[in-house]
């Protein structure tokens, strides 16, 4: 009999990864959010970095938004708004990478995927409160990110420019994402830049021989030197593969469909470790050495993607091939990433699958990918 | 029996290292070293890294002074020294930090550490040259470092006065031992701020109590806030245990040997794994997660910095605890690190003691730690 993966990921987040950041993110004296965590919840760094302040705010608004009308979920996303819009620009409105507990900066705003992860928070919680400062932080931080893309780490950059000429995946990719979420606000001039950002992902970056999506293409399209020009993020090709096939059934564009989820398989497909399952961190496509010392472990987030990736695949092609792969990946997480013990997900096994860091949110892992593929996956889920 | 560690490193030295470099590493074309080597000595990239191409230069010369006077080796250290003299450095004498195969400058000069390198890199090369433009160099060098001390990053500073109030390790582990070298080849002033650089070590950054080094500490000696406050690296403390034994030793100070060898057993006791043996690669004092995901990685280099440091240590002091870890040591790397099959050593393992990376040559592994840590022991063990 087939899992209720629609019972089994609503008491996931309602019962397990929701209560854990309730209980212990929420900064009430300072504002903001913690999000460094030992295994049992306790704070082990009192730092609050942007990307996932913003995250935190986007995600508790996105709840209220889509689940369900939570007061205390609104409670917490207006505790991480309000903190950082008091706190978290400098004077040309870019935002700071890192605070401290009490919203002292203690990083300059060189990191333009701050200001992206701004948009979609105030986006989200201005549709949650209805309150139109909300919506000018989304705009204004939107027209800096324009206005900065052409060199988006301004005075702070470090590369010259002989090592600037790469296209890399993650700007267009999330430029993607927050368009067409803008576009859906406050119109159709926001998103007029997505189809071009869809275009570059196309013909740079994926080679459709493979369907691998790689994270650095030449402006022609080749392959830079060395092992930038040879790295797939499996976990980072297979979230882009979703934000395209959700915009591909959105539009009914079944030829799109098809090339989403060739990108997807492909990432899967070079990702999956077949000696210890589980997806691989980073691989060299020429089984070179990659650069990354955790190329072979195990993090969540490829993971979370992955879940509601091929769930939203299965969903649309009714492929059993890809229903399978959602098996797999959903046996994985429940098996290895959940903490039965103490609640929430680890986020850091080595390569055999084991914890190799205990920790429960850190400097990347926060209020973000394991909530947002669960609600996703109930919402397609139960909206049959 | 005990083994014939002089022959053994001697056959090590010359017969493994110094071939592989020599075979893989001279780039005759365009003058520098490849240092991206797979497992059979393969280029997998053709980048050229400053620290690296210094350290290269630096150990070439090194040998060629202090082992014997062979003339390839003079080549290979010119190589170097004439490529980046010639490409190396920015309109004010900064050096680059990462250049492409043809010397064309790829990442501006933030890292100041490549000017530390520079120092002494072109100090070796003039000793066994004699051209006095390579000692011109050193000095050059040496006197930006001082001038940029206060601010090393610059414009490229990232962290805002609140989160740049703690000392690091690395400035003064470094500046004490070039500072001493200087002074050995152009007089006392140049060594003058030496003892100031022990200073800050001894003063900030050890527990007394304890012995153990840390890699931050705040300007009063207390413990900054989160990971960095707890943070050891063994390697690293290992490392500059030795630099200063060796500074004890000269001046034969039997307080400073004792105080080194204590912060040599204190990082050696908190990182050596009990479970797989090797020493981990960073450690939380509190058993927190550390931030780095290769925490429990076992890494060549702090390894081979052990090795000689607890020979040097033996060799001092005659306690057999000491002789104990420096087989304990010498063991590990002979029976993990080394590549019977296609020579040289490896990186980079993980916690069960496999290779993780393939790589013989990297980012960061160069011709350097190894036959430095070979040449120091051949050095102390056949002097008797």
């Amino acid at each position: 009999m087939k899992p209720d993966y629609a019972s089994i990921y609503r008491k996931e987040l309602l019962e397990n990864i929701v209560p854990f950041w309730m209980k212990n993110s929420l900064d009430k004296k300072h504002g903001g959010y913690y999000h460094h965590f030992d295994r049992d919840g306790s704070v082990f760094c009192t730092d609050k970095m942007m990307w996932l302040q913003h995250r935190e705010v986007w995600m508790f608004s996105r709840l209220y938004n889509l689940l369900e009308k939570r007061g205390e979920w609104l409670d917490a996303a207006r505790l991480g708004a309000e903190f950082l819009r008091d706190h978290g620009r400098d004077e040309n409105g870019d935002w700071y990478f890192l605070l401290s507990e009490t919203g002292e900066p203690l990083t300059v705003p060189y990191n333009i995927f701050s200001d992206t992860f701004a948009v979609i928070a105030y986006l989200e919680y201005g549709k949650a409160t209805g309150e139109g400062w909300a919506f000018d932080i989304a705009k204004a931080s939107f027209k800096r990110v324009q206005e900065r893309a052409g060199n988006p780490k301004g005075k702070w950059e470090k590369r010259l420019p002989a090592a600037r000429k790469a296209v890399e995946h993650s700007f267009p990719m999330i430029m993607f994402s927050v368009t067409r979420e803008l576009a859906k606000a406050f119109g159709k001039e926001y998103g007029a830049s997505s189809d071009s950002y869809l275009k570059t992902i196309f013909d740079k970056l994926v080679d459709w021989k493979t369907g691998l999506l790689y994270e650095y293409a030449m402006p022609d399209g080749s392959r830079p030197q060395g092992p930038a020009g040879r790295l797939i993020n499996p976990g980072h090709a297979i979230e882009s593969a979703w934000f395209i096939l959700e915009y591909a059934r959105e539009i009914g564009n079944e030829e799109l469909i098809k090339k989403s989820v060739k990108i997807l398989n492909a990432a899967f497909e070079i990702g999956w470790d077949k000696k210890y399952k589980g997806l691989l961190y980073f691989i060299d496509t020429e089984g070179k050495p990659p650069m990354q010392l955790e190329w072979d472990m195990k993090l969540w987030w490829p993971h979370t993607e992955a879940l509601y990736a091929f769930l939203l695949a299965y969903d649309t092609l009714g492929d059993k091939e890809l229903g399978k792969r959602h098996k797999m990946i959903h046996d994985y997480c429940w098996k290895h990433f959940r903490d039965p013990k103490y609640g929430e997900w680890f986020g850091y096994l080595n390569r055999e699958g084991k914890p190799s860091l205990m920790l429960k949110g850190g400097r990347f892992k926060c209020f973000f990918h394991t909530p947002r593929a669960l609600l996703n996956s109930i919402l397609l889920l139960e909206k049959k």
